[in-house]
C-alpha cells in the first residue's frame, strides 16, 4: 500500500517519520529491550539475555517489509517481528535468544510501539498548533476593528470585526487542541498483560516489572492492561476528529473568503496545471480534504470497538492504519492551515465595500429595532419595507433611503440617521466577545 | 417520520420525553421567557411584554407538528415557533407581542433548546450509569475467584477470574461516563449572538441581558455566542460514541458467553416468536444495535462541523436528528445492559468445566515458561509438544499426560507438576488488578 | 423519540406516512394476512383461521405504541405484535388464534413489513425524482447559451454555460436514481424462512406456501430468507447516499451561487427570524443538510451487515431507525432540491458582468494556447505575463491590455485579438457535452 | 505515511503494486503520452513532441516522492509531476517540452491514472472471488447433508446443513462481486476536460481528441467529464463495501464455528507469540479487521460528493487515500477469507454433537406444529413443556421425553416420536433453497 502519491497530502514529514516502518520498529525494540531490561532486573531472566537483546535491538536490523509480510499468516506483526528479533538475537547468543519477548504478548509489544509513536506525534502537533495560535491571535489583534460583513447561509448580515471572527476561530482551536492533548495523554499507558492480560508468565513480580517497563518507556503504567478496552484509543482518535472539524470550518471560511467575487483575503495557495491567472487556495484544499476524511476514518476506529473478551478477532487488527491516518492526517491539516493563516492577506477594504454593495440592507434589522419600541412593530416594518424598496429601486444607500422619508426623520434621530448604514455602530458586544475569546483560549 | 415501531428500541421512556416536541416546544418556550424577562430587566422591552410573553408561554399550547410542518418553508423551526408564540401573545396584548423574541435569531432559541434537553439527559443516564456500576462492582467482588477461560481471537487462553472481567468492565465504563458527563458539562452553554452574534440589536446592555438569560436557564454563559463552533456538542457526540463502544464490547461479550456452547452466563433475556424452548440474549441485543449504530452517527455530526462563517447553510441543520439519536440510543444501550448486568447469571461451574475440557493445553505456556529456563527452549517445547500429543491422543490433561514423561518429572517439581493445570495457580496478578481497577472507577 | 421537531426538515409527509406506525402496522398486518391464507390454501391451517385473521387484522387495531414498549422485553417488535394479534383474533375465535404466525419467525414479519414500507417509498421518491429531471431539463435547455464562469477550487475559470452545468447535473442525478431504482427493486424481495431459515415447521409444501404469500403481497420470491444476508438493503442505503450525494453537490452549487456577492441564481428561499432583508437559501439548507447526514447513516447501516448465523444479535436490531432515516433522508434532499430548482432565479446578466470582472484574466489560458505555437513558450508566457500586469495595473481588459502590445498584435490575429475575451468564443465542446449529457439521462 | 507495517494486513501484494507510486507514475505517463499522441493525430501539437514525449514518458523516471513532497504547495501532484516530466522532455527536445500536459487539467491526469489503476485492480478481485466463490461451491456440495444447529442470536435454533450455510455465503457473495464488477467497469472512463470542463483550449477537434485518448487507454470516452460528478466512484467505494461485509460477516460465522467450544469448523490459522497450544482465527481476523474499517471509508468517500462547481476545494483532494484503502482493503479481506475457505477443516461429527446436546430442545418447535392442530395450543404446549422439563430434570433427549408421556404417545404417531429429534427429519426446504441459491450465483 505504502504511496506518497496517495497518502502525501494527508501527512508531513515530521508525522511520516513518526508513523515510518523504521520508528515503529524503534518503538517495538524499545519495548522489548525494556521488557528484558525489568526482568532481569527483577531475576527473570538472565542479565545476560537483557544485555544481548538491548545490543541487538541497537542495531536496527529488522526487516519491516518482511515482517509485514509474514504478518499476513498470522495476523499480527508481533509474531515475525519477535521471530526475526528472536533470530538475531541467536546469532549473538542462543541461550539470550530465548528470553526475547519473554511472558509477553503480541498486543503488549504492539500495542505499545503504538503509544509510543503517538507519544511523539503529540509534539509534533503541539508545536504546529502553536503556530496557529499565535497567527490566529495576530490577526485578531490586528484586525480588531476591521469591519466586515457578517454572514449566515452565506447571505449578508449585521457586520462583525474580522478580529472576532479570528477570536472565534482561536478559542474552538484551543478548546478542540486542550481535548486532544489530554486524550493523547490519557492513551500514553503502557500495554502489557501477557497471553490473557494477568501477567500470570511472570510469576509474583509481575507488577515490578510492569511498574519498570513502563519508567524505562516514560509512560504511565495503569491498572492493568487493557487489551479490549480500546476508550483511550477512541477518546483519542474521535478528539482528533473534533478539532480537525474545527479547523476545516476556518479552512472553509477562508476558502469563501478568497472568493473572486468576495476578494477578502488570500492565503499564500498555489497555481494551477493549465491557468496562468490563477491562484488556488491550495493550503485551504488541502486542510478542507483532511477535513473531510475525518468523520468517516473516526467511524471506522469507534466500529472496532466491541471487541470480543480478552483479545479481538479482527477489530484490533482494524485499527493501525485507522489511527496512524487520524493522526497524520490531523497533522497534515494543521500544518496546511498554519502555514495559511501565518501569511493570510487580509483586504479591509474590500470587506467595507462588500458592506456597502448591500447598500445598508443589512441595517434593517437595525432600523426596526430603533422604530419598533416608538411606534409599533406596524409602523416600523412599514418604515423598514419603504427604505428597502428606494435601496432597490434608487440605488442608493439605507440611510440616504431613511433620510428621504419623512416617518423615518420622525422616528428616528439626526444621530441615528447618520449612523444607520454605519458598520462601526452596529458592532455590539464584538470587541468585548473578541477580548474574551483570546482570554479563554489562554 | 416519528414513529415508535422505528425507533423504540433507540430509546428510552424517559428520553423519549426529553426529546419529545413537548419537551422541546418547554425549552424554547423558556428560552423566550427568560429572554424577555433579562430584556425588560434592563428596560429593553416593557415589563408587561415580558409578563406577557411568560404567561403566554407558560400554557405552552405551541402545535409543534404544525412548526415542523411550515419549518421546510424557512428551513428552521424557529420561524414558525416565533410566529406561533407571537400570534398568541398578540391575541392577549397586541403590544406585547412586537417584543417577542427581541434581539434573537432562530439558532439562539434553538440551540438552547436543544441545550436544555442535554442537560436534562445528563441527569437520565448519569441515573442509569450509576445502576451499571453498582451491578458491576456487586458482580465483580462476588466472582473475585471465580476463575473462567481467558478468551483470545475467540480461542481459549490462560485463565483469568471473572471478577478480573468485571472489574475491567466496570472501569472502561467509567473512564466513558467521565469523559461524556465532562462533556455534558461543557455543552451545558447559553445560544445567545442575534444575527451575526454580536447582540448589536440589543445595544450596550447585551451582555448583561446574556447573563441574565443564563442564570434563569442555568445554564452557562459562555465567552461569546457559538453559532457556528459545534466543538462542545461534536464532543458530547463522539464522548457517547467511545462510552457506548465500551457498553457494546460488555454486551458483546455476555452475548458469546450465554451461547449454548459456552453457557457461562446469562441475562435475562426474551423468547422467540416461534421457539418455545428459547431463551434471546434480548438486552444484550438491543445494546449491541445502538452501539452498532453509533459510530456511522458520530460521522454524520463530525461531518456537519465545517459550518460556514457566522451561520451554516445545511450544517447547523442537520444536527438535531443526529444529536437526538446518539443520546437517545446512547440511554438505550444503557438501560438495555444495566439491567442485563443487575439480572446476570453467572455459573462458575461451567466456567471451571470450560477451562477443564481445554485438558489443560492452556497452561502449556506455563510449562514453558517453567522448564526454560532450567532446560533450554529447544527441551522445553519438545517436552510441551510431547505432552500436548498425549493430551490429544489419550485425552488426559496436560498434568496427567506430563506426570507420565520421564523429562517433566526431571524438570518440573513434584508441586509444580501437581499444580500444572489448577487454574487458581496460574491467575498472576488478576487480583491485584481486579482491586485497582475497581479503584480507578471510584 | 418520535418527535416531529427534531425529524421534520429530514422527511416529507408522504414519506413519514410510508414509515409510519400505522403504515408498519399495515404492512405487518399485510403479512399475516397473506401468510394464513397462503397456508390455509395449501392446507395447513384452517381456512376459518385464515378468514378470521384477514378480519381481525382488517380492523388494524393494534396498539403500535405499546407493542415498541413491550419489544425491550424480547428485542423484537415481532413478539408483542404477534401476541397482540393473536390476543384479538382470539376474541373472536379461540381456536383461529392459535394459527397465527404459523410457521413463521419474527424476522419474517418485520423485514417483510419494511419491505412494503420500501416499495411505497420507491414510487414517492420517483415522482419527485421525475420533477427534478425535468426542472433540470428546462433549466439546461433554456440556458444552453447563457456563459458563466467556470469555477475551480472556487476561483474563476474559463467560462461555460449554465445549461452545460445543469445539464452535468441532471446526469450525474439520473445516474443516481437509475442506481437507486435497481437497489429498491432488488431489496422487494419477501422474507421468509421461519426459525432457522428453512421452513421446516411447514412440511413440503413450504415452498408454496412461499410463492403465495410473495405473490399475494407482490414482491419477489427469493431462492432463500436473507435473514443474515443484508446486502440488499446495504445496497439500497449506499446507493440512495450516492443518489444524495449528487443532490447534496447540487444544493451547494445553488447556495455558492446564491451567495450576495455572486448573486448568478436565487432559490425562493425563506426569511430570517430577525433581518427583513434577508432571503435564505432555505431550500439547498435543507438539502445540503440531508446529504450531510447520508454518509454517516450509510455506514450506520454498513457497521450491522457482520450479522452472525442464521439470526443476528444486535446487528438487524439496529437497521429499522438506519434505514427508514436514509430513505425519508434522500426524500426530504429531493424533495427541497426540487422545489428550489423548478422555481430556481438564474441571472444571466450578472454571470455575464462577473465574467468581466475578471477582466479577462480566465483567458490567459486561451492566449498561451494560441501563442505558444508560433512563438515557444517563453515568448507566450512573457506575453501574458505583461498582458496580465497591465490588466491588473490599467484595470483595463485582457483584450485591451493585449492590443497595445505590439508583441499581441505580432503573434495573434485581429479576430482572435478582438475575440480573445469573448466568452462565446471560448466554450470549447460545452454544447456538444451538454447535449451528449441529457441524451445520456434518457 | 508509507508503513508496511501499518498497512501491511490492509492489502495484497498485487494491489499494493497496482497502488504503488510506481504504477501511478506509468498511469499518469501513459495518460500524457496518450494525450499527445492524440493531439499529434489531430494536428494540435508537432508530432515530433508527441514522440519526445512518449520516448521520454517510457523511461519512467518521475521521482514520486519528490513530486508528493511538492504537492503541499499546489494541492495537487499534477503540477510537480507535469513539471517534471517537462522538464525531462525539455532536456531532450526544448521544443517538444512546451507541449506536454497540452490543454489538460491537473484533475484529468490524476484521475485518469486513478481509473487506469482500478482497471487493474478489478482484475485481481476478480481472480481471488472465482477462487472464493469456487472454495464455497465445494464446501456447500460436500455438505449438503451435514447437518448443524441453526443459531439464531447466537441461540440454538432447529438444524440446517452446513451446503445451505455455505449456499448463503456464496449467493451472497456473488452478488455483491456482481454489483461491485458492475461499479469498476461504469467507473473506467476517461476524465478529460481541461480548466473548465469544455475543453475549450482544444480548439474544435477536442472530441476526437478526447476519444482517441480513451481508445488508446482502453477506458470509456463518457458523455463529458466529470470532475465534480464523483457518483461513479462513490458506486464503487460502497458496492465494495457493501461487498466487503458480506465478506465479514462469512469470516465472523467461522471464527464463532472455530470457537473451542463449539469446534465445528476450522480455518488453518496461525500461531500466538506465547502460546503453544494455540491457533488463532487469522485469516478470520484479517478478513473481519478489513471489514470493520470499511463502513467508515465509505462513508469518508461519501462525505466529499458534495464538491463545488466545476473543480472542488478539498472534496476531490481528500478522495485517493480513502478509494486506495477500500479496493486494497476490499482486496485483503477476499483473499485472507478465500484462503480461509479453501483450507477450511469441517467437523459433521462435532456438527451432529452440537446439536445433541440441547437434547433435542430445539425440536420442541416441531412437536408445537405436530400437536396444535391435533389438539389445541393449550395441549401442545402443555406437552412440550411437560417434555421440556423432563429433558432438563433427567437429561434425556426430547424424543425420549416425549415417549415416556402418555399425552405424546396420544398425539403423535409412532414414526414422528421416533423422528422427532432426528435432524434430518426437519430441514424443511433446506437442499431446495441450497440448490436455487447456487443456481442464482452462476
Amino acid at each position: 500500500m505504502p504511496s506518497w502519491l496517495i497518502d502525501g497530502l494527508g501527512t508531513t514529514d515530521a508525522l511520516a517519520d513518526v508513523f515510518s516502518d523504521a520508528s515503529l520498529v524503534r518503538g517495538m525494540l524499545a519495548f522489548e529491550t525494556a521488557l528484558a531490561a525489568a526482568e532481569a532486573m527483577n531475576g527473570l531472566i538472565p542479565r545476560r539475555a537483557a544485555e544481548s537483546i538491548a545490543a541487538v535491538a541497537a542495531q536496527r536490523a529488522i526487516d519491516a517489509t518482511a515482517v509485514a509480510r509474514d504478518a499476513r499468516e498470522s495476523g499480527t506483526i508481533a509474531i515475525p517481528f519477535v521471530k526475526a528479533l528472536t533470530d538475531q538475537v541467536g546469532e549473538v547468543d542462543a541461550e539470550s535468544a530465548q528470553f526475547v519477548h519473554w511472558g509477553a504478548t503480541s498486543q503488549d509489544v504492539v500495542d505499545t510501539a503504538m503509544v509510543l509513536a503517538l507519544v511523539q506525534a503529540r509534539a509534533v502537533l503541539a508545536a504546529d498548533h502553536e503556530r496557529l495560535v499565535a497567527a490566529l491571535r495576530v490577526l485578531s489583534d490586528r484586525h480588531a476593528r476591521t469591519v466586515m460583513l457578517g454572514r449566515t447561509l452565506l447571505q449578508p448580515a449585521p457586520p462583525i470585526t474580522f478580529g472576532l471572527k479570528a477570536a472565534r476561530w482561536l478559542a474552538a482551536a484551543a478548546r478542540g487542541w486542550n481535548r486532544a492533548n489530554t486524550a493523547f495523554k490519557d492513551a500514553a499507558a503502557l500495554q502489557f498483560g501477557g497471553a490473557s492480560g494477568t501477567l500470570a508468565a511472570l510469576g509474583p513480580r509481575s507488577s515490578e516489572v510492569a511498574r519498570a517497563v513502563a519508567y524505562a518507556l516514560q509512560i504511565e503504567n495503569p491498572p492493568a492492561p487493557w487489551h479490549t478496552d480500546r476508550d483511550r484509543l477512541a477518546a483519542l482518535a474521535t478528539a482528533l476528529a473534533v478539532y480537525t472539524g474545527t479547523l476545516g470550518k476556518i479552512a472553509r471560511d477562508i476558502a469563501l473568503l478568497m472568493q473572486h467575487e468576495v476578494s477578502e483575503a488570500a492565503e499564500p495557495g498555489g497555481g494551477s496545471s493549465t491557468m496562468p491567472h490563477k491562484r488556488n487556495p491550495a493550503s485551504c484544499a488541502i486542510a478542507i480534504a483532511g477535513a473531510t476524511r475525518m468523520p468517516g476514518l473516526a467511524a471506522a476506529f469507534l466500529g472496532a470497538m466491541t471487541q470480543e473478551h480478552e483479545r479481538a478477532a479482527g477489530g484490533w487488527h482494524s485499527e493501525w492504519p485507522t489511527l496512524a491516518a487520524i493522526v497524520q492526517g490531523a497533522g497534515a491539516v494543521l500544518r496546511a492551515l498554519a502555514g495559511a493563516l501565518e501569511h493570510l492577506e487580509v483586504f479591509p477594504d474590500r470587506m467595507r465595500d462588500n458592506i456597502a454593495r448591500t447598500n445598508g440592507a443589512i441595517f434593517a434589522e437595525r432600523v426596526v429595532m430603533l422604530a419598533l419600541p416608538r411606534a409599533g412593530k406596524a409602523a416600523a416594518r412599514a418604515l423598514v419595507d419603504a427604505a428597502l424598496e428606494r435601496v432597490r429601486r434608487d440605488r442608493v444607500t439605507l440611510g440616504a433611503a431613511l433620510a428621504s422619508l419623512p416617518d423615518a426623520t420622525r422616528l428616528l434621530t439626526h444621530d441615528e440617521l447618520r449612523s444607520i448604514d454605519v458598520p462601526e455602530e452596529y458592532l455590539g458586544a464584538a470587541e468585548e466577545m473578541r477580548v474574551a475569546l483570546l482570554e479563554s483560549a489562554t
